[in-house]
This record gives structure tokens, sequence and C-alpha cells, in this order.
């Protein structure tokens, strides 16, 4: 079923929004060609009748959504996407694996490597402990090589990334203190899913600004997991997530500690640099450029800025990404580039 | 349980977006008291916990939201506003009007005179068609001596009264073609009431211009039975709402065809201004300015405008109201105010 | 300075909306090369500056900006887009065309094939009259043949494109009443241009339905020439536009009288198919949906719906259309890439 | 010109959003008689034109914008309200003050008592330094008595308002340590007034979120020296203001460090308690509830919450207020109605 040098791949959980976004991304991907997709919600439907905005695609008009048990489902696929909730991933991945296809999972389920952490996160036992240890964490920027050869990808939350990829590089470098990172986030709607309910009407989210998951949001564990590697120390962070009216876009702004408050402003500017420089979706903004989601609505971009305060010492970065792209689904085709070996940015741009 | 020259009043079925505001309405008016508010899904909870823009009246503080049959519901209210779904308020009407109360029913259970109709644009028999003789059709600039008697008003629908208002002085003057009415309106989203359903949601609604119910919503029943009065004959129009990301607002634009087209445009003038020049909630705009829903949005007004297109010999007027008041709940206050004798402004300034 | 198979080509009044779309469009097209964009506000600046969504591609880094007067500006370009006002295209076309460039404009100046009417509805003379007979409208899905071979390509209006589409497949056909066309049309706020007036800030925007040009746009007059075209005779229509809080998209809705009102609807269905069925641009909504901008925002696609009411003998047909792309830079793409004789969705899917 | 019981008041410079919500609350307020607005842009047009929503008000119908002098104007007003531009105002207050009336500045001319901030923060000479020790910072809920006998009020600005509220109480009760306080804040677009500038057009603010006036916003100012009284010593912070799309509304969340990490939770309980149980525009909310701005929108009222955070030892204290109301107009209000002696609530219920 190898069409010329396509590789075979599959949706399961195709119905909410990353899934949607994931199906139109491999559609018009030139080296994936979209043989399954499983929802049991459209079961039979096809993803030009779900989805309008694909409906000039002949795969799509041709392509039914399938509902299957995990041990059944997308046997033709040589990577299965898993846009699944939490908890019902780690169901599917297993068998997947067995099978021998890869598998990039966007859910939680195996972003964090400590079951007990997982746990307390998330409230229940993990359901696969045992495949934890080879899973990497889809971040391409810090893992190109372990994703490269990786059978499990599990992809990075939304906010963790708009969160890490502006920390780590200063992490590393111990420019800043580890336990001074307060990360205030404001996030579009479609970060919620596609679920109905009432909090996420349009007119209770319309005209509207406001905090929620006061002060201890599930996504600290994988963002203090991934710092704790860059600090080589145990990090806690201050994450503070926030509901804006806006269908896409995360903008984090984040409040740090200098370790040297006296140091030359070089030193930070040349970590974002030689981390990012050659990166093909990271944008670092100039001295007069702050970042804004419209910039990057639609795309795998993430724009980062960066600001000295000399009044407090402190320094300010911002960073802005589309949630479902670089924080999602954008991110996963960015692994499965970085998988099939082609270019980075295919069918990204 | 009378407090000085206040009336009783209760409000049923509380919980959605016009019961909110008959609450909000009712706790700041100066000849009302609110004695009772159902709900079953907030029962035992407080006014003041659930609509929290209420949270500094005492009363909201004090009142809990209880959950009763018919039979027992708000025994001490004079006056019941029922903001119960179609076909449930038809339930609650009939035991409170025994007890000797006066109903104000918010739902489309008691607008249709005709219980065929009724049938045939809701699907199903009316449950209590003895009572739809003596309910009055609650639009004050046309049934005002009527309210004021009535025992059971039925609040026109929202789209109804941006229709019927600009459209009834035109017929009654024989001034336009009865088949030639055109009625264009856009609605924003609270008027589909607060529901978790999948086509409410925020990103399912921000960035999208829709119609939908083409070619037969369910008002028209009431808005050609009304026409039909005007008119002395039966009327048939066209009708297509629309959806647009606005939290309020109805904004309605109509197609008339003058049964005279080179009549003076005059005659049109008149026929506004002698219907409406003292009405205190219609704003009848000057030849510079056109409706605006963000004019209105908050408030008990509705704007109408007019236009003559020598082009086409056509008559173009547009209203523009709030949904949840003019269109809902500011009128089922300001018949409220008809029935009390009190200023038809009370409470809605 | 060609570069492989490519066609040189340059943007004139890039600082807009539509110019923005251009450039972008045009930055990723395989088959064109952005040799020069002129800006007099920008002039100077990197595209990559003024327009950050392109800050990843190199050409965008690259190209600066230039300020030149009509008679020097982009010489090295075979095809020449303007995106400049009304009334100032026609000073830099003449020149292009004169030096052998190809022009294809998206201003009115070469809209409207008699200079009278341009001056009626534009109020001052027509600066380049005899360029009028040349021009042909692009509408790639009208006058595909004629863009091939064009020297200047007069792209369509954002509405008269929504309205267009639908009827004039109607119209050929003598299946519709030429007097009864009405179109009521709602449009995102790009379609005002990137201009700082009062009137679209954002909090004069938000929660704001409002109608605007009524009775007469200017727009009447290239539609209801091409409308006049397609009926064999001529075409008065009514036409209101109405502007609501989206960025992007216009939904028209058509109130249309059936020649025979007993016909069989399949003649309807036959000429929408018959027309469109093969277009790559255009989508035949089923009997079951309806437009949404929402799926067609982004896209050069426009979708299209029609329903017939028993109650009232009228057709109702419906648009939805990006007005940026279908209804504006995406349109002139396809007509770029129909004189390239290129694939019609180059660029654009 | 006194009418009964009414103070008469003015509105210089009642253009803006600011002027607009000042003219409408004095139009409807039970003691107030608005005997003059000017606006050098609407002179001669009478406030019903300009502010539509004004329009069913007798007085907004007869009273006319006048242009004046700053010495001239509103000769009759015994309280002059000035809604004009930092550094205008300071040539109006002066006149008026000798004339013996009162002012209620809104800008941020007053604001500030030491002139050498003013100028760097403002980045000019203060107009009038010697006015400066005589105004009085308009918080009622911290000025109360001194506003009650001040010729010259200053009111707040909107994003200080959100910050000294919650702030204030713990600093007085040395609860945090000063130097950690943190602001982040989000506003809605009509803080930046109503200025024709692109940045602020719907298509630049929807479906947008930005930070902007990194790191040094000018409000700092008035911030660090009202949190400096309340310490007791010198107090600089951070504060990050964002733009989000949303009409109105301030969304503040505060990162501090308390001066007892180990210190029982009562404490800070109790400070927010005993400085705000009696006032009446001021909402603590419960345990399970979050601040939400269109829980305050159109309102006077500000929502106040705090969580604290084990893992980090932080406190987390959230605030939500309407930027034009308890941010600016309804704020200067309630000054007035300190000023005057009625009711706090006068006008704003």
């Amino acid at each position: 079923m190898k069409t010329g040098e396509k590789t075979r791949v599959a949706v399961v959980g195709a119905s909410g929004y990353t899934g949607e976004e994931l199906v139109r991304l491999l559609l018009r991907h030139p080296h994936a060609e979209l043989v399954a997709a499983t929802s049991r919600q459209f079961a039979g439907k096809t993803v030009a009748e779900i989805f309008p905005r694909t409906a000039h695609h002949s795969k799509a008009i041709a392509l039914k959504f399938t509902d299957a048990s995990p041990a059944k489902i997308a046997k033709e696929a040589e990577i299965v996407f898993l846009a699944l909730p939490h908890g019902v991933a780690v169901d599917f991945a297993g068998p997947r694996l067995e099978a021998g296809a890869r598998v990039i999972d966007l859910s939680a389920d195996f972003r964090i490597r400590n079951a007990a952490i997982y746990r307390e996160f998330y409230g229940h036992e993990h359901g696969a402990p045992t495949l934890l240890a080879g899973a990497v964490y889809g971040l391409p920027e810090i893992y190109r090589d372990q994703i490269r050869e990786a059978r499990l990808v599990a992809c990075p939350g939304c906010y963790p990334t708009s969160i890490l990829l502006p920390v780590i590089p200063l992490l590393r470098e111990k420019l800043i203190k580890p336990g001074s990172v307060i990360a205030n986030s404001l996030s579009g709607v479609s970060g919620a899913g596609r679920k109905a309910e009432l909090d996420y009407l349009f007119v209770e989210c319309n005209e509207s600004i406001r905090p929620y998951g006061v002060p201890k949001h599930r996504h600290l564990a994988e963002i203090e997991q991934e710092l704790s590697v860059a600090a080589g120390s145990t990090v806690t962070i201050q994450f503070t997530p926030h509901l804006v009216p806006v269908n896409r876009g995360i903008l984090t702004t984040l409040y740090l500690a200098p370790t040297d408050i006296g140091q030359d402003a070089k030193r930070i500017d040349a970590a974002f640099h030689q981390s990012y420089a050659n990166e093909p979706f990271v944008r670092l903004l100039d001295e007069k450029t702050l970042p804004d989601t419209k910039n990057v609505a639609g795309s795998n971009f993430i724009e980062i800025a960066w600001r000295h305060d000399p009044r407090t010492g402190r320094l300010i970065v911002m960073s802005a990404e589309d949630n479902l792209l670089k924080g999602a689904s954008g991110q996963a085709i960015q692994c499965f580039n970085v998988i099939c070996g082609c270019e980075e940015t295919a069918g990204l741009l």
C-alpha cells in the first residue's frame, strides 16, 4: 500500500481540534499518505463531511472515519498519531508498538517519565508504566536526535512548549536561578478542546478574561521534569494559565531572576542565538519587537523576545505560538519529519 | 408578604440567559420584590453564587433557587415569569393562573393563537390549547391596552420583535405589499441559549458567519400571525436568520415593496412617526444614521431606520435590538410595568 | 533575472491587507519570483520586518520595500500586481503595460467598462478610459479564456465575487427573474482595509453589527455590469452590505424569484453543477449543509448552497468566501496561474 | 441654575471612551445635573447625536458640546470632570480651581506627587507643579476621608487600581516582601482610548494577544508611589501590561512572596476582609471562585481572589475590573459621591 516515497500514517481519535489539524496537515504533506482516521463519534462519515476545510482533497472525500478497538486499528500505518484524551491513549499505544508501528502521541500519557509523578498530577495510576522509559519527549529543538530513533514520541503540551523553549537555554547556561521561574500564560479557547461544556460556550468566553487551574495545573509535571533536566537539579516553578477570547494562540510571559544581576546582557542574547539561530521554527525577535499571537497563528512558529529590567534586575522573556500547531499538531508533524528524515519543514510552511 | 408598594414576583427557570436577565432586572426594579427563583440545575444555591454579577445585592445573597413541581412553585408571587424551554412552560402556566397569579411567559408556548399552526411549526400538539384564547401577545407598542388587563402574557420571540415593530405600521397603512416582505436577520450567540452544544462553542462561533434554519424557522409562525393581523389578510414572508459572533444583538434588514412606488416618502415617515414618536423604547433614526447593535446592547431600546432605493423602487428598513432585552427579558419587564401601572421605563433605564 | 521557470512579479502598494496577502502568497508560490514590492509608507524596510508572518522566508528578509513613481517601478517584473486604492492604480497601469508587462489590478479602476458608469459610482472622471476596453474582468470561473490572453486583468471586488458566482449560472439559464435579485452581504472588518479610522477600531466593531452604504454601494456598478452580461439584458439589483466582527469572510444571502415557480428544482441544481462541478475553488454544498465563513477563511474557496422555499416560491442562495483571498488576493493569484499556464491551484492549497 | 438637590457638573473632553462613560453615568445620576460637556471635535453637536446610547435622555438631546478655552469653560459647574489626555488636563485644572470649582481629573497629570518622577515617566516638565501638593489620589477605598475634602482629585489609572487594591492591604500588614511584587495585567482595547491608530484596528487586535510597554510602563510611577506609602518604604515592582481582544476589562495576576512562608493563611484572609468587607465595590471571592472580567464589565465592582501555592511558597492574588468604570469613570463618580456626601453607590448600581 506504499505510495511512492510516502509514509503510511493514521490518525486515531481525529474528532477534536488537534485531530482535525493533524488530518489537514497530513493530507497536504508531501511525504505522508493518510491511510486511516478513526473516530467513534464520526465512524462511517468521510473526512470531507466532518472537516469541510478539507473538502477539496480527493483523499478527504474518499476516506471514511473508522471505529475500532486498540488491537485492530490502523494496521496498515507505519506511523500512528494518537490524538486521544489523557488516559485513553495509553491503551492504544502498546498494541501498535508491538505490531511494529511507530507512535506519535499527542496526549499527556507518555510525557512523564516517573509514574508516581504522573499519578500525583493526573489522579490515577499510569496504564502502561513499562512504556515510559522508551518514550521520547517530542520537542525537536531539544530532543531531535532521540526523536529520530524513537518508537514512541510523547508530544509536549501546548503550555509546556511555550515555556520550555524560552527557559531551557537559560537554565542550561546557568543564567537564571531555577527557583525564580514564574510563567504567566494566556491561551485561546481551542486549548480546551472540542468539548460540549458550558464554560467554553461563545457567550461564556467572549468578553471574558479569566485565570484557571491556580495554583497547580497538570502541565506543571512535564514542565518541571524538562526544566530539571536542563538545570541539572530539581526545578519547581510558578505557572498560571488564563483563558482569553481568541481561537488560537498562547502568549507566555516569563519572570526570571538572573544568577548574576550585573551580568552582561550579551550572555543571554548568546544563549538564545546559539540555541535557536538555526532552528527552522523559532523566531528570535529583535529589540524593537514583542511577540504577538497573530503573527504565529496558523503556523508552526514560536516567537521569543526578552528584555532586561534594570529597575528590578529581572529578565522578562515572552513567547507566542499557535497552541494547536507548535503547541500540538504542528509539532507532531515536525517530529514526523524528523523520524522520516525529510526536510523538517515539510508540509508545515 | 407584600413589601410596601412592591409587587411580589417569581422567575421560573432562571438558569438560562433570559432567566438571568430577568433576575438581574427584577432585583433592581423599584416596584418588584423577587420572592422566588426556581432552577432544577441550581436548586439550593444562592442567586449571588450562580449569577456573580448580582453578588452585591443583599436579596441575591439571601435568595436560594428552589426546585418544585408546577403545582407548588412560587405560590407567594402575584406575577410569575416563566423562562422555560418551549413545551415546558405550558405545564407551569395553568396552575399559577388557576391560583390567581398572572403569568408572563417568555417561551413560544402561548404566542400562537391557532393550535394547528403551533403543531405545524413546533412538531407536537399544544399542551393547553384552552389557554391560547386568553393569552395576549406581549408587544407593548402594539398591544398595550390588552397587556394591561391580561392574565397571561406571551412575550414575543427575539427575531419577531425586530421584524414586527418595523413592519406593522407599514402594513396597517397599506404602504407595502404584504407578500413582498423579506427579513434578513443576524443574531448574537446568546440567542441560542445557555446550552452545552458543540455548535455554540467559542471556537465554532468566533470568526464564523453562518445562516441557519433555512427556509422555515419556527419564529415564522408568530411573525406571520401578527403581520396578518396588521394587514387584515394572510401574510407569508421570507425570513433567514444568521449567527454572528457577538454576545448580544439582533440586526434585521427588511426588503419591502411599496404598494405605490411613486408614493411620497413622507407617508412612510409619517407611519413610523405616528406609531412610535411617543414610544419610550423605540428610536427612529434620522436620515444620516443607521442602526448598530452596539448602541442598543444592554438596553431595552430598538433602533429603526429606513431608506428608499430609487433604483429598485424598494424600501429598506433596518432595526437593531438587544435579543435578551427588547427581544426577551427587557420586553417582559416592560409588560410587567404596563400590568402594574407604573412608569413603563421603570427598572429599564 | 529569470530564476528557472519562475515568472518575475512585483506587488505595488503592498502595505494594506490585500498587499500583504499577495506578498505572502507569492513568496510561497512555486512559479513566481517576487522581485519587488513597493510601499510609500514602508520604503526601506524589509518585507520580513513589516509582515512578521513572512519572517521565515529568506526572500522576505532580503527584499526591501521601494518607493518610486509609476513610470519607474518594478521594471524587472513580467507581471505587476497593483494593490493600490481606487483612483491611484489607474496611473500605474499604463506605464507598466507600455513597458510590456502584464498588470493584475486589485482596485476598482478597470472593472467598469463604461466610463460614464464609473463616474456615476466613483464620483470622478476615469483617469485612463482608453485602457478600459482591453481590461478583462478577473473572475476565472467566468472569463478564464480571456484572462489567459489579457494584458490587464481587473480583479473583482470582494462582494461582487460572492454575488456573481452564485447568480450568473441562474441568469444565464433564465432560471430567475433578473429584477428580483436581492443580495444581503455580511463582511469581516478586513474588507475596510488597513486604515486608521475610528469606525474600524476594535472597540467600535467588536460587539457591533451594522449595515452601511444603503442603498447604493459602489460595488453595484460591477455587479450589475456582469449580471447584465449573463442575463443578456440590463439588470438592476438590491444590495446591502453589513459589517460584522470577524477578521475575514463574506457571507452573502441571495433572495431570488424563479422564472417559473413550479419548475423542477433539478434545473437549478443542474445549472450549478454544470457550471462549477469541475471548478477547483467552488464548493457546491449538499442539501444538509449551509455555508459558514470559518470553512473558507484562509483559503481561496467559495462555498455555495441553495434552498427552495415552497411557502414563498423564492429561491435562497447563500455563499461564503474569504474576502481577502477568493474576494481579492487569492483570486488575483488564481488569475496569475491562468495567465502563466500553470496548475490553477498552484500556491493556493 | 441649581436644580433641587443636584450638583452642577461639567465634563471637559468628553469625546473619548472615559468621557462618554462619564456623560452616560452623570445623565442618570440622581444627584448630578450635567450642565456642560466640551469637545473640540464635536462642538455644536448634541450629546445624543454623538453618543447614541444616551439618545433617550432629554438632557442628551438638548445639550450641545461646547469648545472653549481653559479659562472660560464650564463656569456654571460646581464640579468639573476632566477627561483629557495627559499633559492637557494640567492647563484646565488651575483656572477652574481658582474660580472656586472642584476638579476631578481622570488623566495622569495630578497623580504623581513628585514632579521629578513625573518628568522621568512622562518625559516633560510638569505644567503646574504647585497644584500637586493639594491633589488627592482618588482611590476611595484608601483615601476616602481626604477625597471628601479635596479640591482636586486625581483619579487612578486603570492598571493601578487593579494592582493597588489587592496589594495595599498586604503591604500595610507587612505580609509580603515589597520587592517581590510582580503584576501581570491584561487589558481590553478600550484602555487604549478612542484613537485612530493602526495598532487598535479591529483586525490588528482581534485574534491577537500581545505584551507592550515592557519593562517600564508609565503607570509604574503611580503604582510604586502608592505602594511605597502602604509599605512605609520605597517599593519597586515588576509590571507587564498585555492587550487582549475584549472591549472592556482588566485582569491582573499578582505574584507575591509572603514575608513568612510558614505563616497562617488566615492572616492574609484577615487583611483582605478587614480592608474590604464593608466596601461597596470590592468583591472578595470565596475559595472556589476566580475573577472573570465578564462578571464586572459594565459595573464599578472589582473582584479579588487569592491562593497560596504550597509548592513555591508564593501567594497568587488576582483581580478583575472594568477598565472604563472602576478603572476610570466609575471610580470618578464614586469620588464625586464621596465629595457630595451622598450614598457612595449612587448612580453606579
